[in-house]
């Protein structure tokens, strides 16, 4: 089944608002395995809006409106749908006494503006609007499924969740899983997914996230068996595939995976840095539970606080240069041996804009856990931001594979 | 003039991200006084999105299209484009000779799919990307102006700044200036501007960034000098109304002005960080030049670590706990007098989603310049990531206000 969302309202096309209607009502859509195939937003005004519902009317066969129930003149969602049909709009009496009964209790006076709300769709089923005044409505015109919601999210997300399902549906019910792969681009991965024998009864797509890719597998059945049956089959050809790139099952962004198996482990973690000058702890510390896992961690920009916190010798940093394997090793062993961690990460480089005494792009990192050292060096392009983005997506891959690898849902 | 916006992208569809593209995208041309009159997003399909180019081409004066220009077989929006306006996509030896040396730069196989990124429509003018590879395009087609941008925000937000004005605007001038507000909110920057006597000529709009409002100042005319004029006229009459909240006449975010007054007060900072645990350093060093005012700084998410790190008496940590007014006190001092900063700035607080010692949203801050301490305590709500966030905000506009204050354009 296919949907088409049109939400209306001014403040969408002037940029005032984002659009949370659509992302709220497309997710609703998609976790009930219904294909969401056009988003359209429009003003209150006739000639756009009902164009926006006939051409949903052509192609789709659930259409979702949201907004435009309001009093004001403005607000003329029903009226349009309702020429569009050709259902006429008819003075609800139960909505009528509802409305009579609030504006009394509330010492209100009810306007003509107000008596807009109680005119419903011939033959709708009213949607009861426990969170607001202005009720939603459910018609079935020519085999196609039209929802109208109220505009404000705290009307509409509850009253969504209650009323859609139950009545576009029968018993079909959905299947999700996400595997989340590191080191390759979405690129490399869809390539390599389109070459996998992968079950043509479900639908598999990625999604970039900021240094992971997500492949999501989404099946769709009333019988619950073979849906069950392909999910479990193309998880294991996509494991089979990508094998040590994947590193969660559970849909974990990296920064959670790495927070998980260091408290599975027992594990601290702590960060030295310079180039991503506390990028990288404050990506772990925007997670639940890096207290469990991180107790401290320094950035050292000038060569002073890396000699005198991290205890760099003052001739590698005169030797080498700040950008160097040696100092990168050497912030590695200072920090851990300030008694913070197990494992000890460290970074320096030059992010630029203006370069200094290595080129833009170049890059050291280090890990130490007390027993042994590892170092790399990158060459990274990029904006300043950019830069340090993808060294925390090099560290955070590393310590994955690396240092807390080995469980990677395998 | 009127303006039709399609957003390209299954993950829109999906639900899975919100379309701040569009937002952006409307924000931007309500500030150049086009009318935003439709909406539409659409997978990277041919037939829904070529309805959608039509539609938006019968009435509209502008029509942007974002997304679908990755290197994948589903990137197709150049593709349909030329198919519907007529003019073929031919080989751009510019864009390819870039590919080829960025590629042999990062080592990197060029394949079939990443080529498709050099093939440009006919005749169009290439919006060169800055800020990542596939470079949009600009085709003027039965007087609509076409635009593509490509889809991550991080490069169509720039891009569009860049390109749109000027090439919508042949020969009018635009004049633009920024007055950076903070300690506001958007409704009440806006609510203050509307009561003010402001030229009509000018397109005056807010625009809401993270902890501080943009009033963003417009005049468009091929008239230099009244609208000069008038510019100057409104920034003094904004100057009036909003006096100490506004903290830049140059666009700054709060960011680089901090580090700009402090390299011109020739001022280190410094952070102690336990519930923002890194934003803060990380919030200063992503932008350029940080290094010329932040030597070092420090996570200490563990008690252990205040006290050994920033010297907080172990007697303060039981008797107040970590979050307290004094602990903030403490740890301003303590990082202090580790000596690479005049202003040491400290957090302590519960940032959830689980509350331990304190109430989820309870946060002291502490300033200490080696002369003068200073906290405040504060209770915010939201989520973890939103609560720290809001701190940083309150820190950056005290430091503005307080410690850095008195530089603020008047």
């Amino acid at each position: 089944m296919r949907a088409g969302i049109i939400t209306i309202g001014t403040e969408l096309l002037l940029g005032d608002i984002l659009n949370t209607n659509q992302k709220f009502l497309s997710s609703l859509l998609t976790s009930l395995g219904i294909e969401v195939y056009r988003h359209i937003s429009v003003g209150d005004y006739e000639k756009p809006m009902k164009e926006a519902i006939k051409k949903c009317m052509d192609d789709c066969d659930i259409i979702l409106l949201s907004g435009g129930l309001g009093p004001t003149e403005d607000d003329c969602t029903k009226e349009y749908l309702s020429e569009v049909i050709q259902r006429p709009l008819e003075k609800n009496e139960d909505e009528y006494k509802k409305m009579v009964e609030l504006f009394q209790r509330k010492n209100y006076t009810l306007t003509k503006n107000n008596l807009k709300q109680i005119y419903t769709i011939k033959d709708s089923v009213i949607l009861h609007n426990e969170w607001g005044t202005a009720p939603g409505e459910y018609v079935k015109y020519k085999n196609v499924h039209i929802f109208i919601f109220p505009g404000p999210p705290t009307e509409l997300e509850p009253m969504a969740k209650k009323y859609l399902p139950s009545l576009i549906f029968d018993k079909t019910e959905i299947y999700e899983k996400s595997i989340q792969i590191m080191g390759l681009g979405e690129s490399a991965v869809e390539t390599r997914l389109r070459t996998l024998d992968l079950p043509k009864s479900l639908e598999i797509n990625t999604f970039a996230h900021f240094g992971s890719v997500e492949i999501k597998i989404i099946g769709k059945s009333s019988s619950t068996n073979q849906v069950n049956i392909d999910v479990q089959r193309s998880i294991e050809i996509i494991k089979e595939e990508f094998a040590s790139s994947i590193y969660s099952l559970e849909g974990n962004m990296m920064e959670e995976e790495i927070i998980k198996r260091c408290m599975e482990k027992n594990l601290k973690i702590a960060f030295a840095e310079s180039v991503t000058g506390g990028l990288l702890v404050k990506r772990i510390t925007s997670y639940p539970n890096a207290s469990n896992i991180l107790h401290a961690s320094v950035v050292t920009y000038s060569n002073q606080s890396k000699e005198e916190i991290l205890k760099v010798p003052r001739k590698d940093l005169e030797t080498y240069g700040a950008v160097s394997e040696k100092v990168a090793m050497e912030m590695a062993r200072g920090l851990y041996e300030l008694g913070y961690c197990d494992i000890a990460i460290s970074t320096t480089g030059e992010a630029g804009p203006i370069p200094s005494e290595k080129p833009i792009g170049t890059v050291y990192i280090g890990f130490y856990n007390g027993k042994k050292y590892r170092t790399k060096k990158l060459h990274l392009n990029g904006s300043r931001r950019e830069i340090q983005k993808r060294i925390a997506t090099v560290i955070f891959t590393e310590l994955l594979k690396v240092e807390l690898g080995g469980n990677n849902g395998n």
